[in-house]
């Protein structure tokens, strides 16, 4: 219980009030038991009957800045009194410096930004462009992939998603290099790369190069299982692009803006694309915000050619603001170097000592604060471990006082970027001990 | 010139970086020329260098409320103290308040609101909810409409922006009612009317009734020019749709939330669809959110039926506590009601006044604050006015100090609920006086 404005509020209030009024993302509204959070700081959420959480989450993967970080609320604060809203139209100081600063840290030769409201309609943006660019239709992406709700996008998705939302056209999907599960028979990871590679250039060939706008391709994909991409994969693909004339388009929407332990997951690989999509990490989703990064090439063709597409909230004050914010703060707290050196010195050697005390993690993978530990039933089969274990697990570590991440047989390891080396042995410990009750 | 932060912004520095950094909507990037805007309140902006503008058009028709409204800029800035973010799968005060307040207002039997981020993955949403209630695949919707830019939104508009962005399937437009411009060679409303809906009907008959999901419909189409719907279409609309298991649509992204005088413009008709999409007047756009309005009937269906869509930002708690306060503020200080005693007392009059004056006025029509006039440039024929006069008269009353809404061959009288009759009678000064330099 807690007051508000002189008012008690009860987790059960709140509760009754969602469960009356609110539908549900991606489910069925029957089943549903939503949590209920009051408030949160930094790694930390509570509830109105003060029962905290350590965050494993950052909710979907989006408040790399943890939670309430004082600079950026009062970025939001401050341009709610100044100017809260302006239409995409107008030149606006907020979005000029929000653009500014995100095509500082994009790769050399990156001009403009469009900005959309989320990873979605970023998406949908970016295809839009590799089509009105190219004049060809089709669009290649990943069956492990995970790329939004809207039309395109939701169709552009490799995972099932997808499937009760096939209604649009032109979308081709490819299977990407994922060794521990390996399409392509492959026992080594150059045999990865060069098979996962062989099989994108025959995949082209028989879709038919000339009628291929784009490939959107999730430059670590995140909710398919954080499957880091071999050595080379990624150059290898944009020079399969270049070569064909299609238009790459690298999807950081969850790996973007400090989550890798880089601004962008594509720093750690020698890749270049022609455009960059970007949502979550990038205000923190503290206000709802998302955007294309484009090359010069896309850009100058855009300067004498229309561009059909735009949106009421392109470039919105209040999350440019907060655009600003979380940059300039990133860039003075070192946020994105604690997420390397998190990731490096803390996640990476204790994940180490997990897998060999527990015969159920099958695998480990990732950098930075984004990793997925991959649980089996089976070590020698692989079989992925079952789904009421895995419910049970998740309830064990919400029981423990921690917010898991948890996709199919896998938890993910995905705390803030700013969380302490303190925290997550704490949270590693929780999981220790669940998986130890849960012993295979 | 202005102070900020101890700095000093020019409009020039604000124009400068916008045109180096942000890739504009709906635009061939190298002929913009952006307005800059500096700050705002209720319904004047101004700009760095103390130039005022009255606003006639409420941005994209979506400042409901008016610039910088104290009670929801302080919401805005309370609930980014207290939360700023989080999932949509947790239980959330803000969230089950502003769910509460739309149902409060919906028409009865109206359930719940899956929020969304804006008007185009509202409608995406609420097409997707036809689709899997009905498990039938095509929508229809008018070829007189705008419902937004994502892969389906775009697809179900009608208007030419569709053209280049025709890659979603089950799409089936129809023609609606429009006297001034007949499609059916009508010569009365009723007769409009009537043609109207039994040309719908023979839509659907030729493309299946069992094919057909949902139909989408603004209740008055917005941005393709405030078309008025005779009485008795809607309410013929909702009866084909029973006749035939479709799912009735309607968009209230631009018409609902007091734009007509109404809180939903279908409250001006005798008419109940399934579903209700909604954005910009919601919370004035003050901070990106939008959703669709679930009927009983579909609520009820999701209960045991998996919802396959959703999104990061859906019930973001910065657009909730906007919606709370905006609707709060609604309430309490009468602005639908001014909406609708500005329409019927001011608004009314003055454009028939105008149009007496004015030959080269074809049509007016509207509600509330929800007026098109339609130009031309001769009047017999009802040729719309030629493209380089509305660029003109565009200028011609920004030059007088007014942010106008052109579209077509029309200016639309579009202003903030807020509004009062002296400001609308400056407004219709500015642009008698512009009319009258461009007579034909
Ligand atoms: C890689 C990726 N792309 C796109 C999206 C869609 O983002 P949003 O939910 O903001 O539309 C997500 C969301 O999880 C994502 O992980
Ligand atoms: C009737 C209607 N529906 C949908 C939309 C799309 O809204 P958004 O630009 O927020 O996606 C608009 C925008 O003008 C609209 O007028």
């Amino acid at each position: 219980m807690s007051i508000h404005k002189g008012v008690k509020v009860t987790n059960e209030q709140v509760y009754q009030l969602d469960r009356e009024y609110v539908f549900h993302s991606w489910s069925t509204q029957g089943q549903l038991n939503p949590m209920v959070i009051a408030g949160a700081k930094g790694c930390k959420l509570w509830d109105y009957q003060g029962h905290e959480y350590l965050d494993f989450s950052s909710q979907l993967v989006n408040v790399n800045i943890g939670y309430q970080h004082p600079k950026v609320v009062e970025a939001i604060r401050a341009q709610a009194s100044e100017l809260v809203t302006i239409a995409p139209a107008m030149a606006n100081r907020a979005r000029g410096e929000a653009a500014k600063r995100i095509i500082a840290h994009a790769p050399k030769g990156f001009k403009k930004v469009f900005f959309a409201n989320a990873g979605a309609d970023s998406n949908e943006n970016a295809i839009r462009m590799a089509r009105v660019f190219t004049g060809r239709s089709k669009i290649l992406s990943g069956y492990r992939s995970y790329h939004g709700n809207t039309g395109s996008a939701i169709v552009a998705t490799g995972d099932p998603r997808r499937i009760p939302n096939e209604y649009a056209t032109g979308h081709v999907h490819f299977f990407q290099p994922y060794l521990y599960r390996s399409e392509f028979h492959s026992e080594t990871e150059e045999q990865e790369c060069e098979r996962a590679l062989a099989h994108l250039r025959r995949v082209i060939e028989l879709e038919g190069p000339e009628a291929i706008a784009g490939l959107l391709l999730e430059t670590i994909p995140g909710t398919a299982g954080i499957l880091m991409p071999p050595a080379g994969y990624l150059k290898g693909v944009q020079e399969i692009c270049n070569e064909f004339g299609i238009v790459m388009i690298l999807d950081e929407v969850m790996a973007g803006f400090g989550r890798t332990g880089e601004w962008f997951a594509l720093d750690g690989f020698d890749v270049t694309p022609d455009l960059i999509t970007f949502a979550k990490g990038v205000n923190a989703g503290y206000v709802p915000a998302g955007g294309v990064i484009i090359s010069e090439k896309i850009s100058d063709f855009f300067n004498d050619h229309y561009f059909p597409g735009g949106l009421t909230y392109s470039g919105h004050p209040l999350a440019m603001a907060a655009i600003v914010a979380t940059i300039d703060a990133m860039e003075e707290e070192k946020v994105v170097e604690n997420a390397a050196m998190i990731g490096q010195e803390v996640i990476a050697p204790q994940l180490a000592d997990l897998q060999k005390k527990h015969a159920m993690i099958g695998e480990v993978r990732g950098k930075g604060v984004f990793w997925a530990v991959e649980l089996v039933g089976d070590p020698d089969k692989q079989t992925p471990l079952d789904a009421d274990t895995m419910v049970a697990i998740k309830a064990g570590l919400i029981d423990k006082g921690m917010l898991p991440f948890v996709a199919g047989n896998r938890i993910h390891i995905v705390p803030p970027c700013v969380v302490t080396a303190e925290e997550v042995h704490l949270g590693m410990d929780y999981i220790d001990q669940v998986l130890t009750k849960y012993a295979i």
